[in-house]
């Protein structure tokens, strides 16, 4: 395809999306979850037929050159199939949220005035890598009432195409347009373009994946984005608190697994505290091989600890998400300089405090400007099946519409309505 | 200033904005209603000083040639500094709803998850002609825990500035930073195109004025915004429908006053109850002077009403905002006709339907994609305070964050809160 031809292809997609989108919006949930349920079922019956697919794209991606933790995120093992195959049931069972009314109250000219929370209309979700994304998004899509567009990464077209044509079979089988879940058939980058440049088609994207992707989309959309950049997660120590509940929680929030965007990158310890506190989460991280970059008070703490690979911090690797065993450590006077520390240097994405003082905790929950705030609890919590969402199609850190883990909450909006007997203003 | 000196000039006031936006957010709320009473006394207090300075404004505005409808939107008087006093005062008698913690409910791994409303921060107004807007969006800042930048139309840069000096006092007598709340203070163009464009220090803007404006702004602006662009809202009378009350509520919605967002530009009629209805809503439109923009169906029947102003509907037609004396009509053959009319060419703002059928009106409310969508009521109660929302700085016809009526919610967003008592993930 030449890039007018992509263009005409995804103007057709939009097009189909936008028709099938009301044809959802006006479905029930019954229909919905049947198709739900169909999924799973195919997903099920096919798995060799999937497997078959997926290995093309491994020979083709290993061919390539492509690096070994890579080749494995392509792999659809029947463990992977399974488990997107359950989430589909999971969500089958799920309440349905679409269509509920809220806050309808009577005000004085005599109309009754709540909210309706509705379907957004259609979404593009961009990712890489990793097929089974394909399934999520288009069972949250369905459960949610939405059309959706998917573009996924070209090392995984084969596994893709196959896993959409099973949707698409759900859908028909239940009933519903088979244009609710479309997948990109190209690997041309300007459908990406397209894709996030289409209002009239496309309400919404959802970019998953590396820094730069995310930025460029987020730069050059003209919809809204829902995503997160960073996750520079922090742990603040207090004084008072339990130093064995910090420890565990500090231990964990870094090193329970260094990749997820929830991990932990800094530890903050109270001035009080530190030097209780600091020799004993410096020989769990010392033992795990963790990395540690510290102002010179931690640093001067931390010298004592046997085998411990200590770094001096620098400005930077305060902003730093290191995905990796490394963490920086400073010492804070209080919860004003922890609080600052954070506002200032952290990608408001998720902060935990332990502290025993309920002041200390009521401020750090208030004053911390993050799309997750915790008191006493790892930050490796802040995850949509953790809060109980039931379901996440990804994190946001910005502050509009949907903060945090988003789940199918965040695939609606609420509109207004309104219920009279021949009201007219006055 | 040049346009170097008006980017300095406005990174500053980004940056006094966000520091202060922390003030803020750490207050409580009986300081900022504080503030909201002290403003409402300044301002009673200062009726003179402020038609003094409004004097000026309109002396220039005058000696501009500028319309007279322009002048009187320009106009201070004792009446219109009441209203926005009592404003304050309402304000300040309101429930707070920041740090409100909602659904807090205990997961499986014992934390509790629930959200919690805080202010979005900082945002940016820019609005045209009536100084009012200045208190109007000051208050609902500071009761809301914001900062605000604020941008009025060169026109009543002299009363703008009277009245924003007076919101600083306010300010700094409750014990709140007085940059809480700034006037952008120079009529240079190039400070909005600044405005729209510092992410790090603006997280919103709110424009209101004509749609060249906001159209401009939507473009151009790299952090979000919440606008509408048109009110093209109709009145869909259904078959069956108390014919008296569908008249009652069509003559409203479009005569009740012709230049709201939320007056009806279309009127949609189901073919069973034209025959009845049309005559006798005619006769109304046709005393009133107001034109009738016809389908030919519509036309026919029209025809016999005495003094009817009727002109033959073009496509241009179904998509206008008039805000004027004129309404375009339609005769369809029933719900389905009439919600595909609107979802097309309606601008997702207010459409309302007519009818004593409980499965129509549930369908209605369900499938018009618009921000509100009503039962037998008038489209002109879209509005934040008919709505309960006890004041309104805007309304949103996007379907992200807030939609419709946008009043102090609509500048909160929602953090995850976690209290644990040391859980870590497994």
């Amino acid at each position: 395809m030449n890039a007018l031809n992509v263009a005409e292809y995804m103007q057709t997609l939009g097009l189909h999306a936008r028709q099938a989108s009301a044809a959802m919006a006006r479905s029930d949930a019954a229909t919905r979850n049947r198709a739900l349920r169909s999924l799973a079922a195919l997903l099920r019956g096919n798995v060799q037929a999937l497997q078959a697919e997926n290995a093309t794209d491994l020979e083709r991606a290993i061919a390539a050159g492509l690096a070994a933790p890579m080749v494995d995120r392509l792999k659809l093992t029947s463990g992977i199939i399974e488990t997107v195959a359950l989430g589909c049931d999971q969500l089958a069972a799920m309440p349905d949220i679409v269509g509920e009314i809220t806050g309808l109250k009577q005000q004085p000219s005599g109309i009754r005035v709540g909210q309706m929370r509705v379907p957004i209309g259609v979404f593009g979700m961009i990712f890489e890598s990793r097929p089974n994304v394909t399934i999520e998004a288009a069972s949250l899509s369905i459960k949610s009432g939405n059309a959706c567009i998917l573009r996924g990464g070209s090392e995984a077209i084969a596994s893709n195409k196959a896993l959409a044509q099973l949707v698409q079979q759900a859908l028909i089988e239940a009933g519903l347009p088979a244009q609710a879940v479309q997948l990109v058939q190209t690997i041309d980058r300007e459908a990406v373009a397209q894709l996030i440049a289409m209002p009239q088609s496309v309400d919404l994207i959802i970019p998953r994946g590396g820094k730069g992707l995310i930025e460029r989309i987020s730069r050059e959309a003209r919809v809204p984005v829902i995503k997160h950049l960073d996750g520079n997660c922090h742990v603040y120590v207090d004084d008072p608190c339990d130093v064995e509940m910090a420890v565990q929680v500090a231990d964990n929030a870094k090193t329970q697994k260094y990749s997820p965007c929830n991990a932990s990158e800094g530890l903050l310890v109270a001035n009080g505290v530190a030097g209780e506190f600091l020799p004993l989460i410096g020989m769990i991280y010392a033992a795990k091989g963790v990395e540690m970059r510290c102002d010179p008070e931690a640093r001067a703490i931390l010298a004592g600890v046997p085998g411990a690979n200590l770094k001096r911090a620098t400005e930077q690797d305060w902003y730093e998400e290191y995905l990796a065993p490394i963490i920086s450590i400073k010492v804070v006077a209080g919860l004003e300089e922890a609080i600052a520390h954070i506002n200032r240097y952290s990608s408001h994405h998720t902060d935990a405090i332990v502290t025993r003082d309920h002041m200390n905790a009521q401020r750090f929950l208030r004053e911390v400007d993050s799309a997750s705030v915790m008191v006493n609890a790892s930050t490796r919590f802040a995850d949509g099946f953790e809060y109980g969402l039931g379901a996440e199609i990804g994190i946001s850190t910005d502050k509009f519409h949907a903060r945090g883990p988003v789940g199918l909450e965040g695939l609606t909006s609420l509109k207004w309505v309104v219920l009279g007997q021949g009201e007219v203003r006055r």
